[in-house]
């Protein structure tokens, strides 16, 4: 293993989803792109994003209130614009269509397969960046998502940010079943699967 | 827009990159699998990872240091191994090859290509898990990620899960350039790039 100088490190070698981060600025919606978003609890369904300061970062300030917007594949040019344009200087209310759910002020992307309406539960001041800890307070999916009123999978419409070489991918192929492809180190690694927790 | 009810969420519809955590318990090496780590902060490089109480995380609360360690494709089968057996039960510590960097307690994980050595600056509590956020004092890399010194892309070696069907995908193809596919739209959206942040 080669060190790295920690000084040249913008990425940690693995890709990261991106996403849209919708928000109320000014009365109109506003958002910015974010790779560094996650869940971050279960119950209740919890998120957080890492942000810098932003002109969308204000609308959450203001309100406690912002969306998680999953871009498609079919969206990568407009992902990439919202996150190379500050909603400071351009307008970027009308590169999608808005729609609202139980917040007031969390617009969301009626151009993205997947959106989350989030109400500020906590920030955590980092050094430039500041986490934003929300729950998730509804979640709504295009039709194709939905099965059986539930969200169904695979999550493979989506854009990843490969930090490194700063491109964007694809989800691609299948490769194993989580919770079981695992089992199969059992038998060599435990006392045959009699003493283990699932 | 369908609107999904938040208590069936267990996944927020984009594919997550998975991680080993590593850390030093009764002064073994001990690991678990997580889907929820990002960086948060660029400088200094900082990373956080939601986890609930886990044998592994008795390590980091006594030591305060972790390691981040990314699998590659061909550790899918051990790195879910990791995630479905608890340490207290089955000592994971012969599963991998273990090294240290410049921390005491942060072992780190041969077999991955990547892998950063972390100092925990803070811990946020959420509800049963905890966001330990953590400065990456060293990042190590096998020599094929290492070009001049630095990290080298793209970061396609790593193991995607799709939370919603709870499989594990590669990351796939190549889409489009980041900071230059959203400029196709500057015309259309601006003053034809006379009046944006770049």
């Amino acid at each position: 293993m080669e060190k790295i100088p920690v000084h040249t490190i913008h990425s940690f070698g693995f890709p990261l989803p991106v996403v849209l981060v919708g928000a109320e600025v000014n009365e109109k919606p506003a958002c910015l792109t974010a790779a560094w978003a996650m869940p971050v609890e279960s119950s209740p369904p919890m998120l957080a994003v890492a942000l810098a300061p932003h002109h969308t970062t204000l609308g959450i300030d203001k309100h406690n209130e912002f969306s998680i917007n999953v871009p498609g594949k079919n969206l990568a040019a407009e992902t990439d614009f919202c996150g190379i344009v500050s909603g400071s200087r351009i307008d970027k209310s009308s590169l999608f269509t808005y729609f609202r759910g139980e917040l007031e002020h969390a617009p969301m992307i009626q151009e993205c397969p997947v959106t989350i309406e989030c109400r500020v539960i906590k920030t955590v001041k980092v050094n430039r960046h500041t986490l934003y800890i929300g729950e998730a307070v509804n979640v709504y999916a295009d039709s194709g998502r939905v099965k059986n009123g539930r969200l169904h999978g695979p999550d493979l419409d989506a854009l990843l940010l490969s930090g490194t070489d700063r491109n964007y991918y694809a989800p691609g192929d299948f490769l194993a079943k989580g919770w079981s492809i695992g089992k199969t180190l059992m038998e060599k690694h435990t006392d045959g699967g009699q003493n283990h927790d699932r």
